[in-house]
């Protein structure tokens, strides 16, 4: 079965956590919203045509009858269908908790330039924007990566333990890369702080599964996204 | 097995979306960080401990060997475990779906009053919070609300279709009940533009299965948690 991937064109945003995970899984996909002749509103048309289970808001995979919103949700469900999520419940629980974990720095990361609100212009809420971005560089940064550098056994190591990466490694990849290009100075002063973090986005990078889709037009730049390069939200 | 629930003390917060699904299971737990003697830096202590798997942050649920973090996650795990969400992969994946939904209002709704940072007092964030609470009022609120009501059928409907409650109805009822009581005014006006949202939510208060959990000393009032009253955030 080939799914329907819909998730807003132009930037990488939540949908790149999802894209990441087909594509190193090698699962076919269609992303419906970057066909040909698509636009904004045929996405829109779809997310509000009538379903059982309607998404709340993109991403969200459409796989035969089935319709999964929610990026972690998609996720579970590709990793226990793919085989991309350890074997054990216990295993899958594991790897939902970090995913979601990651969800929250998303959510916080997205915030340092939309702190009042995210239907209104960065332009409008850039005072409060610095000084949110201030307290998410200065203690959430360290909080967040911190606990994956605890949660990582050594340079080598995966999230979930094992041989294999799993989708949330994947995630934490896409995760450091965003901090990476939206905060580089602040990176700059605190990555070797947390080595095996840095190993492990090195490792995804080069994953010999992902070079296709790393090379090709599928793969977007971050653009007005989550992460976004803003120099005076950004300080070593 | 009686879990271990660890929670903050005091506020109903996170915890209280656990806390509703174990009694509502007639599920037995312990809060160890609500017993006596326990303190603010007991539960840090534990939740800092050496552990396979350590969680980000409370609530976390020790099973056993296992221990659960992330709110949705513990929830996945109680439904399943103990039939509080329906028998089905993508039934259990719609529930999920809407508990994620629920978490990420959850997120905006304590946004509201800590806009630029959550370890700031409000007091010194209160101009950026009167903003962002204009806008949670008159555009999420709507949005997130008017998604539930489309969801649910009628009003005797629960979300995930059928005639038995799932963890994602307590969960429901909790948001709204903290939105009832965070913005009053404002949900004066639109509460009766969610007739099945707002049946649900009494009909939860009314399950026999909870009313011994609603009179005893574990209920807690919501204090200084999530949802807030501070009357300059609410509005008609």
């Amino acid at each position: 079965m080939t799914y329907d991937l819909w998730y807003w064109d132009g930037i990488t945003g939540r949908g790149e956590f999802v894209r990441l995970a087909l594509e190193a899984g090698g699962i076919p996909y269609r992303e419906r919203a970057r066909e040909p002749g698509a636009t904004e509103r045929t996405l829109i048309d779809d997310m509000q045509s009538p379903r059982a289970h309607p998404p709340f808001a993109p991403p969200y995979l459409v796989a035969g009858k089935m319709t999964l919103g929610q990026t972690a949700n998609i996720l579970y469900f590709l990793g226990e269908k793919h085989g991309l999520a350890p074997d054990s419940l216990e295993g899958r629980l594991w790897v939902n908790q970090l995913q979601l974990t990651i969800a929250d720095m998303v959510t916080e990361a997205h915030d340092t330039h939309h702190p009042i609100s995210a239907d209104d212009y960065y332009e409008d809420q850039k005072e409060a924007a610095v000084q949110r971005a201030r307290g998410f560089r200065d203690e959430r940064i360290p909080k967040f990566l911190g606990y994956f550098e605890r949660v990582l056994t050594g340079p080598d190591a995966w999230l979930a333990g094992g041989e294999r990466w799993t989708y949330v490694d994947l995630s934490l990849f896409h995760l450091v890369d965003g901090l990476l290009y939206a905060f580089p100075k602040r990176m700059g002063t605190v990555a070797s702080h947390y080595p095996n973090v840095m190993a492990l986005h090195a490792r995804v990078a080069q994953l010999p599964v992902l070079q296709p889709y790393f090379s090709s037009d599928r793969r977007l730049a971050f653009g007005d996204g989550i992460f976004r390069q803003y120099r005076e939200l950004d300080a070593a």
